[in-house]
């Protein structure tokens, strides 16, 4: 183990939080940018709540709404467009990944005169490397991607149809205000989403990273195994406060860096998967849940034995030895299984994605991320023609 | 769950990672106040290299060396007095937990003209807060109190006889450079003395903490299972670097919040322990392993399933129901077990400490903490009586 581990994020987290939002902006600036996304937050008094809270701060706002799910460049550079406008100190993301992925690029791009395309990493020869931000504060309103503890954000860009990540220092919240209260009124299959979404960044830290980990494949054990319990339980019933907010601490954990903290995070799936939502406008998570059982049973020929582990610490099946592949399917099963369970898909067909453009999707995969024998990083590489395979399989 | 989490230190880890010594200082300052403690970095070439590296880098530095076992508020007078007469601009803490934490109130003291004895929590009316505080490098030699990445700090006065804490975001390390090939040459009583102050430092947490929080239990039984699986293999073999590494480790996450981060954290067999090295200078842990499993015995009967879950968990004891004392009760002799065969004492007898001073050790520790009825806070809290109750079976 050989790596560096920060994050200065400030997490506030409890239901009810949501009304010391402008408490705490206020501490960070005086004229706030206020990311939002859809009519939810609108429509169930989220954003009437978030306003009262700014105002009885003394804190102005400006609005950027309308963020898609699958956040697109061109929210990024009217959010930054809107911010410079208005004069705002500090930028607000009240939403899902999506809004909060909005909200942090908006805040780099707000001190940067290019296009903030240039800072997404989409496979070009010059990245540009953000060197500030305004301050940024996350609301998280969905229980998922973790966006609200790290410095990662994804941006889509249909024109090029693609969609890539940004990673940057930068892009730390200085306030992650975490009100499970707020996630309540999810619908069920969003619920799942959010469920499937954090499981596989923990699978992937898990499944692609070194070996000889063993607080790490513990965490992510725990993470998986909390999961498993409270998101049937949140779907089910989306009024449980106990399960939502299981849910929610579990998805920041899932992606905060203390799971994979000196694992050597690779995400095979994610890629792959971001390629598919740049061609459908599918739900990040349901194209993981549709991926992810083929990739398992894909990587678990190259390396069965962390697949054994899985089968036995999660699902509680004995093995023959550690090679066993019998019990390292028999666990990529159970966990299929699940993700039915909690109705997510579990194959393409299911997002209506068919056989057509399979090869495109892996050379697109490929464009953006290779290692040196141009093969996609994870555990173990993937050639082109292992990308359609497992996409074929996932049919 | 309703809490705050924040740790903006910069964690660097690996091993070889004292070379970087210079490079990291100097991102901070040009003068080091570089703190140690007895003469074994200095015998095992350790002081040499660090020294060299910040050389190397065009940092100079100042010495404060001899910082005790058990840190005393004399060393940090010290420390602060000649921090500030060659104008030191960053703390550098190389060695054990005590060196650490003297350098880290040092790097506090230099900013506060009063008695730096003030801001140790002691029982006083008014406890001084410091607002600010040198920057802080911490390099620790010794897997043990994860004080390299933490806010926290305990100093001993020799004339009041208290070891008391201090807790400030201000002491939060900017880095923690953790080089696991430091701890190579921990003899084995040390070494196994790490062991029991990281584990004690979670179950701490797990015994004491509020109901409903499976994630941090999950977390909590990993870094003790693995601190069980490596640290008898660290004791053995003080070569074996793995081990080493994972030990390190083990003892980071043990206390740099990730494992308490919503449990409301409560720390009873730590509070007793500071009295009784207060009044005997025994090595801290070995005082923690005399009386943790009394205490967890005590505790157990209060709150009889979260035993039942370290039984099960930890040692795979299966339980006739949830709050199953015969099974708890196993649990507790089969850690107290482990202890014995790592060598850590499980008695206050073999530290030499009889029962004349039981009464005055409960009263003390009272005096120091106490909640709004006069008992120490735990799960349950401790009146005087079950204080001396506890230290009496430790006998």
């Amino acid at each position: 183990m050989n790596f560096e581990f920060f994050n200065p994020t400030r997490l506030n987290f409890g239901a009810g939080k949501l009304a010391e939002l402008g408490k705490v902006t206020s501490q960070y600036g005086s004229k706030a940018l206020l990311v939002t996304g859809g009519n939810s937050v609108k429509s169930n008094g989220t954003f009437d709540k978030a306003v009262a809270s700014l105002k009885e701060a003394g804190v102005d706002y400006a609005e950027c709404s309308g963020v898609e799910p699958n956040p697109r460049i061109t929210s990024v550079r009217k959010g930054a467009e809107i911010a410079r406008k208005n004069d705002c100190d500090v930028v607000i993301g009240l939403g899902g990944g999506s809004v909060m992925d909005a909200a942090k690029v908006i805040a780099a791009a707000f001190y940067y005169d290019g296009d903030p395309w240039d800072m997404i990493f989409h496979g070009q020869q010059d990245v540009y490397v953000p060197t500030k931000a305004l301050p940024i504060i996350t609301v998280p309103t969905l229980a998922a991607t973790g966006s609200e503890m790290n410095m990662g954000a994804v941006i889509s860009n249909t024109e090029s149809k693609q969609k890539s990540p940004i990673q940057n220092e930068n892009l730390y919240p200085a306030v992650a205000l975490v009100d499970p209260e707020l996630t309540l009124t999810v619908p069920k299959n969003h619920t799942a989403y959010g469920v499937c979404d954090l499981i596989t960044h923990v699978t992937e830290g898990y499944f692609n990273g070194i070996d000889g980990t063993p607080i790490q494949d513990r965490f992510a054990e725990g993470v998986i195994l909390t999961a498993m319990e409270y998101g049937p339980k949140a779907v089910e019933d989306g009024s449980d406060l106990e399960a939502r907010t299981q849910i929610q601490w579990a998805s920041i954990v899932a992606l905060n860096g203390w799971v994979q903290a000196g694992v050597n995070f690779l995400a095979p799936v994610h890629m792959i998967e971001h390629t598919l939502s740049a061609y459908h406008d599918i739900p990040h998570a349901a194209g993981l849940s549709a991926i992810n059982p083929s990739w398992m049973r894909f990587a678990a020929k190259a390396r069965p034995s962390k697949f054994v582990q899985f089968a036995n610490r999660i699902f509680g099946i004995e093995a023959k030895d550690e090679n066993d592949l019998d019990c390292a399917f028999e666990g990529i099963k159970r966990f299929e299984t699940f993700l039915k369970k909690i109705n997510c898909p579990t194959s393409l067909s299911e997002l209506g994605i068919g056989d057509d453009l399979l090869s495109t999707y892996a050379e697109d995969t490929l464009h953006i991320i290779h290692d040196e024998n141009g093969n996609l990083p994870g555990r173990p590489p993937m050639t082109r023609e292992d990308i359609v395979d497992v996409l074929k399989s996932a049919i």
